[in-house]
């Protein structure tokens, strides 16, 4: 009998995040080297709990509704573990575990801080000479990890989000009068998705009009003038902004209008929020913020066929690398040509990745930090091509149970 | 030669009002009697201001993707008609156009605002002698018109709402932490929508697991009490809430955490985020608002098929009616069962129905007026059945240019 496989999941939900793990799932079930396939529950977080789900005899059907299902099928945690080298005590019940269920590999899909857990468990494992494989797949809608040209759960975020614009752009265009629609996008530190939103412009919609990424300082006078000059001319200007815009001193516009509640707490409202009020005041059309909220990370009905695919692969090739002996990796997608679009998936150290950023470079955006250049324009385009089936029962989306909820009422 | 018809949209966006535009211009092209049809730009201002699109040579495939395009291809405007018995200006205006044009009958899509401006023309038309027929055909999300068993938008935001409620589920279920999330429905005063977030349950998922609506009155000390009992049994708890809900004295909640900007004006959160706020400060647990906002009368990517067939048919059915000599009406849906459902669409007397409104009946609410009944779920059940063909263009859904940017640009 081969070594098992223990695979979680930690971080924020994506509509990709369940693709990586039925890449997993799937490339360990095929796999000559490697016996059952474990799911952690609630991440390492699970591990520590010794909660786990057998996967290994996940159907085809299975797999591939899992793959469409958005959010964690094995749910979250938000768990740092700390230096080794100053508390060793998590590591030696991690690898307890480990040996109990004689893991050869342990595969963690999430965004930077999971990468961090990654990178710290594969230097103990070197550290006392284990030969158990880890590995990071990668997952984030904020599309900021290092070394990778792109990240899984950023094209879906993508795809819905610009789709979502042009429908509120039609909403918008109904009325024969003045207004403005300011939509605020997920993205604190990284315009990644805020900037996808150009991909609602077609050539009868222009909107969003304007387009503020939080990697350049937000100027209120500039905006001002900005969306005065587009109702000038558009009658009907949408916005995009993202959530983190600060000005020159690095505040938070979002903190700009702080409001008490009615038991006197200070309550901060978003950018969105900020940036109505502000026109409302200065300008004094109609104008609405709208904040897409969780939905535009749990939109599995509007998922990227590309994503998902890519999802699928660094997963299941993550299981393949650990085959040929690598750890402490994370799988990357390395970008070969834009048009048509073509990639392969390779692995790139992790701790060169853990606990880093990597924001939209400035280049990308136009001088007038109102919008997003022609080259963000060739990166995102064919990362949101292709649909996906989508399950209905009754008329309503349809998706596989939560797993650990399915468990736990068991 | 025949009459030529004039057609015109007015009120809000939805999913389906397009649809039922589709089914007056087909029943148009294919009439013995009638001739043209023209599309009067932004309601009934475009008769006042002679702004037509000549909508006489469409083609099937034109209709067919109309019917899927949301918002409104002719504009909308919020305009309402004198009397005439004060002032006949506009109703001579109106009428002198529909001479210029040789129209022999006039339709109106749009809710009971709407249905004003259909009962006051017909009115007009038999004091003058005028063999012009008027009619209206229903449309709102918001479900309260009279006489109709249901409004076209209202299925397709139903379906819409919840899909997205079950998403945002799932985002919730993720972490092992005790969570509420409160999510804000449009329809201040008819909580029909609100009330279909019912169908995000299947056996898996609860979510909603409380509804409120605003016909009965809101308790803040029961909310917070079944929010409670909810946490102790569900840990994650996704509440549903009418933008309008108001305690027993008619104050709306969303009035109740009024805030300051920082020019000192008085900003009213919405609903969700007043209770937001209040769970936040007698329970304490981690909670988020979201508010659905325009994103649910706009989505027709997510459109269901009975709806949109139903909003068609009100519209040819409309045309048929004139044809049959009638007048003052507005076309409805008549139920005949729920299982198999069917119905039969039939007209009634627009008067009986403008400027009035339909609630959800009371005994369609729980006792303890925080869910709704079988009877609902019977009533709402058929109407989100069906799929629509979605259209994507470069990964993003893709409508018919709007029909009123189209004739300005030129």
């Amino acid at each position: 009998m081969g070594k098992n496989c223990i695979v979680a999941q930690s971080g924020g939900p994506t509509a990709a995040i369940n693709a990586s793990l039925a890449g997993v799932i799937s490339a360990v079930n095929k796999s000559n080297n490697y016996d059952k396939i474990y799911g952690s529950l609630h991440g390492i977080q699970g591990v520590l709990r010794d909660e786990f789900l057998d996967l290994s005899d996940a159907t085809d059907d299975f797999i591939e509704r899992l793959a469409a299902t958005p959010a964690m099928y094995l749910g979250s945690c938000r768990y740092k573990l700390p230096d080794y080298r100053e508390d060793e005590s998590a590591y030696k019940n991690i690898f307890e575990i480990f040996d109990k269920y004689n893991v050869g590999a342990f595969f963690y899909i999430g965004g930077n801080d999971s990468m961090d857990t990654v990178a710290k468990l594969s230097e103990y494992a070197a550290s006392v000479n284990s030969g158990i494989r880890i590995a990071g797949i990668p997952k984030t809608i904020d599309n900021d990890l290092l070394v990778t040209d792109h990240t899984p759960g950023f094209a879906s975020a993508a795809k819905y989000v610009a789709s979502s614009i042009r429908e509120v752009a039609y909403d918008t265009y109904i009325y024969d009068l003045q207004s403005v629609t300011i939509i605020e996008v997920m993205g604190r530190d990284a315009g990644w998705l805020t900037g996808a939103s150009m991909l609602a412009r077609n050539e009868f919609s222009f909107a969003p009009h304007l387009i503020y990424l939080p990697e350049v300082a937000f100027d209120s006078g500039q905006f001002i003038s900005d969306v005065q000059k587009c109702i000038d001319k558009f009658k009907n200007v949408i916005v995009a902004v993202s959530e983190g815009i600060h000005d020159a001193d690095g505040n938070y516009i979002a903190a700009g209008v702080a409001s008490e509640d009615k038991f006197g707490h200070a309550q901060l409202s978003g950018a969105g929020k900020a940036l109505e009020y502000l026109v409302k005041e200065k300008i004094g059309v109609k104008v609405r913020s709208i904040e897409i909220n969780v939905l535009q990370r749990a939109a599995g009905h509007m998922a990227s066929k590309t994503d998902l695919e890519e999802a699928m692969s660094l997963g299941a090739k993550a299981v393949e690398f650990t085959e040929l002996g690598e750890t402490g990796f994370m799988t990357v997608i390395k970008r070969i040509s834009d048009v048509p679009y073509e990639y392969t998936i390779e692995y790139s150290p992790v701790k060169d990745i853990a606990n880093k950023a990597k924001p939209v470079p400035v280049e990308w955006i136009n001088d007038l930090h109102n919008d997003v250049t022609g080259e963000f324009e060739r990166y995102i385009k064919p990362l949101v091509e292709g649909e996906v089936d989508v399950f209905y029962k009754d008329g309503i989306v349809d998706y596989l149970p939560v797993g650990h909820l399915v468990k736990l009422n068991n």
